[in-house]
């Protein structure tokens, strides 16, 4: 149900390879993102989940293919494709960054091999998965740093693009470090903690501020806690302290949060609750946690929302899906494009990680024990390796790789790419003479 | 399957307003956008298809209460409360701008009246379905402006955040003007125009640039569009050109695209293909369109893909969803939030558009003939009033709606309304001095 989320070319193609007779090629594809937003030191890679299961459920129903018939561009292709179309299935290999891996711009953080037609359908699908969802977790790894050890919870979902988007936002940031995320379907689907107690329309419903404090009080107990600008921040911190225990704490939504913050600290500390919270959101984002932070301001979680589930400050990554070479009956054609600002290197890569640097090389380079393939075996002739790790674990590896990251970090071609590169080169230029 | 799709918080007060009896109170919520973004001289609604779809299907199922119930602030709600969830439904009415309607900052678009508890569970899912929507269609109207008369075509989805918001992306672009989209489930779910043909990988896919024009030619005869810059755009020009017939025309995705145009119209012309046509797209948005126009190049399409999609100049909308009023057994308590940023006005909205201004007032509120009360009907009793228009037909109003818009146009309260809020305020001062 999910093949014709795809842009159209990807399947004006796969009918032209097809008729070609190109069913028995094999390309690789990399996956990667040409620039690195200002503001970030690294990207996480993150969405492989979500791809991989695409790639394992990807079939194209009777349905699909009765309109794909009808479209004008397709009309008149032959029977043939459509029953290629009807037993489509994905049978190649996929190499992939660990979910949370830190990464580089030019460093393929997902690389497709496969016939030429099943690698080439997934581009669009892959691409807005995995780019969509790292660049989340770019942004989530920058604001958890800011928070310097205090929770970050994830609130974004009303302002994603769509509520799907903000299900794997939530995924995303929680990768990256964050505590957690406001978003239920994504602890449902995902395992991931969800935090989230009321809103300022539940203050609202009740005739007075201290009747709906009461009401959840009633209902949470300890895990109760105030928002308390709904009408006066400094009255609400004073209607919270006099309901005194059970509580977590307090919220605060909007304002000066580092002066009320400490007002709100004086006065539920005077009502000798020293041990209740307080939780700063509204239209935070990495810098004004900083701010908070380097304030002083006795605050102990903070939820982002807007701005990191959107990145808003690079809400997009300029993520590309490049054929690198092809496999015709085992000889292989390096392939190239060299547009003035566009230009990509040819074939199958590997990213190595030493201590100091990143080397992107040949995939079957060997630099030595020093260095760490990052791109590890996924899927297998369709199916896959070993099962993946998950939300959970992938968030554990994310916060070891960052913390194990030397920056800044230079990214290097190998001798040996660039070789191959130039080879490629001169042998294509001979090539397109000969065809003129 | 998408009623978890939501922040925790709209089930935690669901929760609380069950236990406080507060289930035969009816609510009025409002979704409006606190402000427009800069380069935006108006937003446009988009998405109300997909809310309306999303509360017409709105169900718990038992695997999702049983998940709730083992999370922790929902732990100790008692039986009834999960009997309550197992039987719901969206019972209340709802009204709304039609999409494609042109709106302001502070205009309710979408307005739901229901049982307090329906109305405040689907706030997140509305916010992420009718904010996201309208940025696109907001950010799309621009463009199409811009490309004054040339086709646009939307090709974003993968840049848009997650392949689902590609397809919802292209939606909203259809429906403010753009001819199109490259996103075959839009195609497929909405009924819209898909267009397509090939990328760089199919022209490296082949041993030549001039072997791949070929069997794109021998497979999409006049639909063939060959993007000549894979290599060399003019050395492309060219070999499009030594083809002839059939052809649609060419694609220029880089480069100066101005120069490159009219160098490549004059081979086409050569050739005697005056009626080829060239299409130029990478990295466009309204400001790029509006050069190449005003330079006169001869570009008769645009294909503008990641800044439309990801709305990359604003990338949210200030959206909210306020309580207006609840009416408790058919007596009125208008509710208000006056946080220093954030005040908003109470009591149930109607928008009145003038011809040459705009009128917030009270929904009971008749300011005559001269005036269209933007919000209609929509659902009342959790039934459709009728069938809605479908993009296709929103398409066409928009386009309509937009072309009779005075600009600039102020937005006004009504004297009623400002009244109302006086009154409330007043009553709300007394009632919050009786409860301290």
């Amino acid at each position: 149900m999910r093949a014709l989320i795809t842009d159209l070319y990807e399947l004006t193609m796969a009918a032209g390879y097809f008729e070609a007779g190109k069913t028995q090629e094999r390309a690789t594809f990399e996956l990667f993102v040409r620039k690195v937003p200002e503001n970030r030191p690294f990207l996480i890679a993150a969405g492989l989940e979500q791809a991989v299961d695409y790639l394992l459920q990807l079939r194209f129903e009777e349905e699909e293919i009765a309109y794909l018939r009808r479209s004008a561009p397709l009309r008149g292709v032959p029977e043939a494709f459509w029953d290629y179309l009807r037993g489509f299935r994905f049978s190649g290999d996929v190499f992939a960054m660990p979910e949370g891996t830190p990464f580089f711009a030019g460093e393929p953080v997902l690389v497709v091999r496969a016939p030429l037609i099943e690698a080439q359908i997934p581009e669009t699908y892959l691409l807005a998965t995995i780019a969509f969802q790292s660049m989340v977790a770019s942004k989530a790894v920058r604001v958890v740093e800011c928070a310097a050890g205090r929770a970050v919870i994830e609130f974004g979902t009303r302002r994603a693009h769509s509520p799907e988007a903000g299900v794997l936002a939530g995924r995303a940031a929680y990768i990256a470090g964050c505590a957690g995320t406001s978003n239920v379907e994504a602890g449902y689907r995902f395992g991931i903690p969800i935090y989230g107690t009321a809103a300022h329309s539940w203050v609202q419903a009740f005739p007075s501020e201290r009747k709906s404090f009461e009401a959840l009080q009633s209902l949470l107990g300890e895990g109760t806690v105030y928002l308390i600008d709904t009408y006066d921040t400094i009255e609400g911190a004073r209607q919270a302290a006099a309901l005194g225990r059970p509580l977590w704490g307090v919220r605060l939504d909007s304002g000066d949060v580092v002066g009320l913050s400490r007002e709100a600290r004086k006065i539920l500390d005077a009502a000798g609750l020293k041990d209740a919270k307080i939780m700063v959101s509204g239209d935070l984002n990495e810098q004004k946690v900083c701010e908070i932070v380097r304030a002083g301001a006795p605050v102990d979680a903070f939820g982002v929302g807007t701005e990191l589930a959107t990145s808003a400050d690079a809400p997009n990554l300029a993520a590309v899906y490049k054929l690198a070479e092809i496999d015709v009956l085992g000889i292989k054609r390096y392939t190239w494009k060299f547009s003035p600002e566009k230009t990509t290197l040819p074939g199958a890569k590997q990213v190595f990680r030493f201590a100091d640097r990143d080397q992107i090389g040949c995939h079957w380079e060997c630099p030595g024990p020093n260095s760490e393939a990052l791109l590890k075996p996924v899927m297998i002739g369709g199916r896959l390796v070993q099962e993946l790790p998950g939300a959970s674990r992938s968030r554990d590896y994310c916060a070891q790789a960052v913390r194990r990251l030397a920056l800044p970090r230079p990214v290097r071609f190998s001798e040996d790419l660039l070789a191959l590169a130039e080879r490629a080169r001169v042998k294509f230029d001979s090539a397109q003479e000969r065809s003129s």
